[in-house]
């Protein structure tokens, strides 16, 4: 592969990953599922410590218990209009003591490494929703241990984050980002 | 944006997704500063928590430096040629305390969300190295501590992964992965 061969697919990868924004408002169209399919295949994909693939996915369609997963929210979190307004939530769930460990102990200093798998699986995860035209936001701040019993998580998995999809009704401006010269640098710190 | 019209990114970006390979043979070939560039740019737009974008890069060149980090992977590691053959490795860190954090303490029972962020930002990455025709391979098993010290990382941020980046010699075949079956759920565990 070259640069050159590679122009369209390079200007077409860098808009989905500039383009993807935070959705919270959504549309009552429903998800076809073989756009779900294509979402679900592309956490399929990520790679993962040693290939562990500790992730795993509730889709949450059910409306009695994508209420009570929003309940899971605090009031002002401004995601919780969109855990029962999207046509599915995600539920990304994580088997803990897999991912950095071998022979049952941790193999690293930062313990269990599921937050780091489960970020590179979610990321593709949003950017094959972009594409499909579809919105998503990442919500970390709920109370898990509800989350973990309204779906009957067992008790080693912990629920990551939820990830409402649907179709945009409106779409968040670009937060303000760092400039590359504020995060790089070369060769040390 | 509708399905239709976007019928060609869908294929392209699943491709990008399901194409990419953890390669650790590199060519002796250099990055063009503008591709780099892109794979900066790529960490750069990935979502974080409440928009803290908690990593930081510090891009690796100097031949000294690299032999150094190698030195902080085990001999068995098979990634530790990686490090030494890549033109560049990126060394990712990650300023510790900010993401998933309010008035200083943790906001949620996972801690600190660095390493999820960071995997937001890897992914990313790594995506828009492949679509550049460049493999990667994600590092997470060294000497963590050791690693902070030959890139003089300050106290209160932690090097989390290190992702050599280069011309593929060599793609290995893909691992196998789950059956969507076998890791998505629905409406309850």
């Amino acid at each position: 592969m070259g640069i050159i061969s590679l122009g369209g697919v390079l200007v077409e990868l860098s808009d989905a990953i500039k383009g993807r924004r935070t959705v919270r408002k959504f549309k009552d169209d429903e998800i076809a599922s073989r756009d779900l399919e294509h979402i679900l295949e592309a956490a399929r994909w990520a790679p993962s410590w040693a290939n562990t693939q500790c992730w795993e996915v509730v889709v949450v369609k059910d409306e009695d218990r994508k209420r009570m997963l929003a309940e899971t929210l605090t009031q002002s979190n401004p995601a919780r209009g969109a855990m029962t307004r999207a046509p599915i939530v995600l539920a990304i769930c994580a088997k803990r003591g897999l991912s950095g460990f071998y022979k049952g102990g941790p193999s690293t200093d930062k313990g269990d490494w599921f937050m780091f798998d489960t970020g590179l699986a979610v990321q593709s995860m949003c950017l094959m929703a972009h594409s499909l035209g579809l919105g998503t936001v990442i919500v970390g701040l709920f109370d898990a241990k509800r989350a973990e019993e309204v779906l009957k998580v067992p008790e080693d998995r912990s629920v990551t984050v939820f990830v409402p999809v649907g179709f945009p009704e409106k779409v968040s401006h670009a937060p303000n980002r760092k400039e590359i010269s504020e995060f790089v640098r070369y060769d040390t710190y």
